[in-house]
């Protein structure tokens, strides 16, 4: 349990808190802080994680730290299918891939996919209900707070490259279909458990097969040997162990697509009807302080990311956002999908202080308050419910 | 040793590639891959480092990978003096620097620093003596490649922030002297080997008193709890654990600046009317392939950098430099000081090729083909003897 929930449930039980609407979520939260970490990920750091379930893994709001980068140890993580033997990961270069709804289709192997192009993209990899921990209508799912995202950098070809070698899109692609190379366990029905997703054809010229994570062969439990990856879009679009990637003309059937995922009204059924949880929006949370600070000026510092858009800037409230300040972005622009980290000196005297921050994109898009709740919790942005309470001494 | 110096050792030895020119340095090379990990540095990893001594460990050509950043854990060591006790890390913010040469002199902690400003920098760190190994009057030292050098994000305060805290620079100020917290060995006289470099005044807005590399707090072996960070100047004015900034009318009187790390002619001692070796200059070297490789399309890749000046732009030859053709950069560009990677996508029939590369800064300052000579075997930054030869198959 991180120290915010800590605190948060310190002031939700002294009664205090309610006033300032932010901790209604607090009393839900289940993080278990203790379980130790799966055998899979066992190279993970342990100060780092807040371990939900098996497949389910998130980072720390205090392990962000000032890198930029998040570091593969400290990832989090969220399977919908447990990866596949780690065997796959034997010959990472024999791995193949069949690329469909081409001129040309063909199976491809990691080793030619290496020959074709290779590129290098910085992004926010975030799981779509990170910060569903924040929605009051509690939503099944795990209660992430901020720590189910991280920003890193995958190294690949880009799928344009390997289309264009392929003769170009087969006539009439509208979506494309990447399906994941987990093993359907015995009994299901393929499409009830697949982890396959289809996302617009648009994107085409940022997508990338990737075979990298922050520059080392991409670990079992992070997608390798081959991750398609879809910059700008929620984790579950970014398909693991990536066995087919196919132009399609419609989008797949599989229910990780037709159901699940799909941002309806509280207390309805998924369905095509809904839309998809494709593009991630403007977001940003503050990383220290979280729970003290010696009384005089404090270094607020936090992260902040436009989603599919570049983040533009980025303002800090320490009084509940009442007021506004500017804060400055530190360290390198890393692209249009990274998140930057950002710093505010800040004046506080001894009390208890509200900090919270509130980031704007290239289109103009800000963080909003408050979010209108989905019923399965995802997209959630509201500076509100991300802000920290800290104690000041 | 690394795969490159085999194949030149094992080209020298059939007697093949005299009349490349390139491997004329290759018969000196004295690296000990096979040296255990000093204690102190265990924690690095072993497939990734070249242990020359104990206090000189050099990155592997074949173990930069595309991340862009180099982990801590694969960065070069080169320590003038062993390092401090460790104990110097048990309370990082209660480590103490004091700030001469200016208006209202005194002595911060850590803590202190952290409360007067915060950024963050992406840069090259490199060793003065980085492809040492390839000159050819065999200078003494170690005999560097290319690994002794890596790029790193340092966080810390910018001394700017700190000297206007204090009442901004005393009068007559023209260098920033900073004094390394070492131990100076019983009965030596500490002007002979105490690390204390001075650099000119007019790069303040640069310098930074870093506490995190990569994001984590500084490891004793790079120089924590604090290091003073010069970008675009080589790694021994990036003084560790440092004690002392002083705003200085005149270079220090150590030998390290005085006699040592000048530009010297070959045969001659080095003295303060040699330049001092500050500034880097423009570099650049191919990390892949290194050894071999399959006919047809091959993927050359490889960093650049321009060491004081940003990096403009890169070309590669895959004919030992008859011809040349552009290069482009790949992923995030983090920022003047830092390197970029960069691939160029060549057509290779099988047989023996010979790679380099060749880049420019952003005053037009070009890599040359081959460079002056100095004694102590500084700033080689030389095509020729960076290419390496491989074979197609």
């Amino acid at each position: 349990m991180t120290e915010t929930i800590d605190l948060k449930r310190r002031y939700l039980m002294a009664g205090t808190v309610a006033a300032t609407g932010l901790l209604a979520s607090g009393v839900r939260v289940n993080a278990q802080e203790d379980n130790p970490l799966p055998d899979y990920v066992d190279w993970k750091d342990p100060e780092a994680m807040i371990v939900h379930s098996n497949n389910t893994l998130e980072t720390r709001r205090d392990a962000f730290g000032t890198s930029i980068l998040t570091p593969e140890d400290k990832l989090y993580i969220r399977n919908n299918v447990s990866p596949p033997d780690e065997s796959i990961l034997d010959d990472r270069d024999a791995w193949e891939v069949s690329i469909e709804g081409v001129a040309e289709p063909r199976t491809l192997t990691v080793g030619e996919l290496k020959t074709l192009g290779i590129d290098t993209v910085t992004m926010v990899l975030q799981c779509s209900g990170n910060g569903r921990g924040y929605f009051e209508h509690a939503p099944s799912g795990t209660p992430w707070q901020v720590g189910a995202a991280g920003n890193v950098m995958w190294t690949g070809v880009p799928l344009r490259a390997v289309v264009d070698a392929l003769g170009g899109p087969a006539d009439g692609a509208n979506f494309i279909t990447g399906t994941g190379g987990e093993t359907i366990p015995e009994g299901l029905d393929a499409n009830d458990v697949m982890v396959e997703r289809s996302v617009p054809i648009d994107v085409i010229d940022t997508v990338m097969l990737a075979w990298d994570l922050n520059g080392e062969p991409i670990s079992l439990a992070h997608g390798g040997p081959l991750r398609m990856i879809v910059p700008g879009f929620t984790g579950v679009n970014n398909v693991k162990y990536v066995k087919t990637v196919s132009l399609t003309a419609e989008e797949t059937q599989a229910a990780i697509q037709r159901t699940r995922y799909r941002l309806q009204p509280v207390g309805e059924e998924g369905g095509p009807e809904h839309p998809s949880v494709w593009q991630m929006n403007v977001k940003s949370f503050i990383t220290s302080p979280l729970e003290t600070a010696s009384a005089g000026t404090v270094q607020v510092t936090g992260v902040a990311f436009g989603g599919i858009n570049a983040v533009e800037s980025v303002e800090v409230s320490v009084d509940g956002g009442a007021t506004w300040q500017a804060a400055e972005f530190i360290g390198p622009d890393m692209g249009r999908y990274a998140w930057r980290t950002f710093a505010l000196a800040a004046d506080l005297p001894a009390g208890s202080h509200v900090i919270t921050s509130r980031a704007t994109d290239s289109e103009g898009n800000v963080q909003p308050e408050d979010v209108e709740p989905n019923e399965p919790g995802y997209n959630h942005n509201g500076w509100r419910a991300h802000g920290v309470e800290i104690m000041v001494s």
